[in-house]
């Protein structure tokens, strides 16, 4: 049975009537995420209402509960992991898109609508939201907001706390606070907003949030450009950031990704080659072909083996199959992966992955690198076997020593998975101590008690 | 002679040298700003280095005596007047560019340097800092970040908020916080450096910045579409916004504003104009056609009288000259001016503009509105006399009436100006209770004394 107060599971009952859950089988299901971690909740609420929200925080302030957030569980670092136990709050119910506004530019949403859903309601008025999550089809809006999610299209049209304008949202003292204003420009007063953007539940629950949209291009046309090695690709992404036509996409494989994807995936690629790049342009039909000039005048250079659009729709998906054969080839190397996504300013991308490929030596594991050139994200895959207690302490190691790498380049721990408990503890590496005290001082504010997603972004 | 305690001055003389100034002569000239308000300071601290903005700060804190920052003074919101006397600090002399990194797409600043000092910086680079308000050469980037400064190309390019990556700030307890990093995507905990931008001094005073930079565009080319009235107008931006091409500005004059820009500024503009847009497209030479034909596109349709492109950088200017005509020629109609500069959904525009007409009616006061439109933040210019006391407290009454009216329609307060003293006393009908209840506390966390800034932004 639940370990709550009978206070507690009363007043809940009372507000959620069968939005409450408190059957070990049901809650086992909301008590993990893709981070593979879990933990029993003690009960499971799915409200439909701000007002029901509000209850569920009161009523777990009252007792000290944790109260836990969860949109669909996608995240990647434990964030939506009850680890104390407590009361998961899935948002799942509040699934609604309250209003599109295309001559404003802007939707307000439910947080539990999912990303895809919406990206669909958007389409037929030639508008999208621009944060594009590989989990876009089945993650919440809030989830992305909560771990300010970006994707490959943030390079040009930034990641989710570059796309919000308004958050309605429950504190963790159980009070309702209205930030920011349905416009894209505003200076009154605090951007309390940006500042729950990325905050993971710790600070307020989102139950509203008014997102600013972006017209959708008419079309796309993509690049796949081979280079001898690393260095010759980041050269390459320097000098394409560098010209005005800003890529929609910019993508990037170091070698032994180019090689799994060939050798495992079954990609066309060619042999030697040291670093790939996936380019993409975006805009209408009548100036797309000079936007992929330019690109490609860029891409090309010294150490480009090849640079070649693709003719048409079917041949846009042919070169990004090299990408999406990436991941499961993956599996071929080892069975178990820590995958981080540190971020490094562009110009130092060869220095994180010659770091990367030093590491990879010293620690005797593979280490395959790809992932969002643009902003300088890399993803940066430790392969290694979970079975083997040496090889498993080996990946933690690499790990810290990754973690370590990027903070001395200049570039931070993560740049769209967030903190949650995979990095929690590499945070006081990350942000100097009193910034860090400010950090728990601001926590202080939103959430007195501490009830809000406890040992998650802030190190205990 | 200074009202300081003598402990203090002694403090800041060993810490600042002759970086200090108590001569009332000296001290009048830093107590004003753009709002034409006055007071006098105790003390002015021109440091030079990130250990003086400490000293100054602990000593005042030990003191309880206010620190109020100070770029250059040219907002236009009371913000950087010392109404509680204290010490202001200039950040004049901190005016170093540290680094310019085109591979990365950033800067790194000291605050007191010059908005337009740091354009021309970065031209030969092939970059720009966005933010371009009107004082942009005499104006500083750090004044620029704490108002959350915007100008007429945010529209496409964004405000200051929207163009930092990280800053280096000292709070007000004496604390240097560096929040951030020089990378385009974070998920590393509380965005700090975004709740800092906006935040007029009253958080913590910027000593370094990072700022997000962005490819020159080469070429521009602007369009003048005069319209029926201002929903033919209205409506156009509507168009233009929700089309693919974003302007890269889009400014919006109503008829009062023509007429003056016309009868008085010399401007050549027919008569029978109810509204007028001024568009601009930027991109490369290849593709600005296009843009300009699409926005042409948009511009056109229902009540528009006539949209014509600039066919060279001289007839660009031309053009301008209708809006560069404007604001010497209010003084035509008052000599006293209260220029706000609310914000709406570009929807709304329609209901703003008539709104303010029929308190123009009402309270029997010119009112002219024009300004940046695909941002829904026009600048509302009540003119009076302000030697005439009926007319004052009638501008007075009208002004409380915008702020009503804006806020009835989803709107703020204020786009890009800020709060300062002048909207203060406003800002519990923009920010619900618990909202704003949180907002103090968050100052407290930042400032437990109570001196950076005291006054500002939030009302007693």
């Amino acid at each position: 049975m639940s370990a709550l107060p009978a206070d507690l599971l009363r007043t809940l009952a009372d507000a959620l009537g069968n939005g409450l859950r408190t059957d070990p089988g049901e809650r086992l299901t909301y008590g993990y995420d893709n981070s593979k971690r879990q933990a029993m909740p003690d009960a499971v609420a799915l409200p439909t209402t701000v007002e029901q929200v509000v209850a569920i925080v009161r009523g777990c302030r009252a007792h000290r509960v944790p109260v836990i957030a969860r949109g669909r569980g996608t995240n990647t670092t434990g964030a939506s992991v009850p680890v104390d136990g407590g009361i998961v709050v899935s948002l799942e119910r509040m699934n609604r898109i309250l209003d599109i506004r295309p001559g404003d530019r802007c939707a307000i949403v439910q947080p539990g609508v999912l990303n895809g859903e919406l990206q669909r309601a958007l389409a037929p008025h030639g508008l999208f939201w621009p944060p594009d999550p590989t989990s876009a089809d089945f993650s919440s809006v809030g989830g992305n907001l909560a771990c300010n999610a970006g994707g490959p299209r943030a390079v040009k049209y930034g990641a989710s706390r570059d796309n919000v304008l308004a958050l309605v949202a429950v504190t963790g003292a159980g009070e309702v606070i209205r930030c920011g204003s349905a416009t894209t420009k505003g200076a009154t007063g605090y951007d309390l907003q940006r500042l729950l953007v990325g905050s993971e539940g710790t600070l307020a629950l989102i139950v509203e949030a008014t997102l600013r949209l972006t017209p959708l291009p008419q079309a796309r046309r993509a690049i796949r450009a081979l280079y001898r090695d690393v260095d010759a690709a980041a050269a390459a992404v320097a000098r394409l950031m560098a010209q005005p036509v800003t890529p929609s996409m910019l993508e990037f494989m170091d070698g032994d990704a180019v090689r799994l994807a060939r050798d495992v995936g079954g990609a066309d690629l060619p042999h030697d080659v040291g670093a790939l790049l996936m380019i993409e342009a975006d805009g209408d039909a009548q100036t797309l072909s000079h936007a992929v000039d330019a690109l490609l005048a860029a891409a090309r250079g010294d150490g480009c083996l090849a640079a070649e659009p693709a003719a048409d729709e079917a041949a846009r998906e042919r070169l990004w199959a090299a990408r999406k054969a990436l991941t499961p080839a993956l599996r071929s190397l080892a069975p178990g992966k820590i995958n981080e996504d540190v971020v490094v300013p562009v110009s130092r991308i060869p220095d994180l992955v010659a770091g990367v490929q030093a590491l990879s030596r010293s620690h005797a594991l593979p280490i395959v690198c790809f992932g969002h050139a643009g902003n300088g994200n890399l993803h940066v895959n430790l392969m290694y076997d979970p079975a083997d207690a040496d090889q498993a302490t080996r990946a933690q190691a690499a790990m810290t020593d990754v973690f370590v790498l990027a903070l001395s380049l200049g570039g931070t721990l993560s740049g769209e998975h967030g903190i949650g408990l995979a990095k929690r503890d590499f945070m006081p590496q990350a942000v100097d101590a009193p910034t860090l005290a400010l950090m728990r001082q601001l926590k202080s504010v939103f959430d007195p008690d501490g009830i809000l997603n406890p040992g998650k972004l802030l190190p205990p």
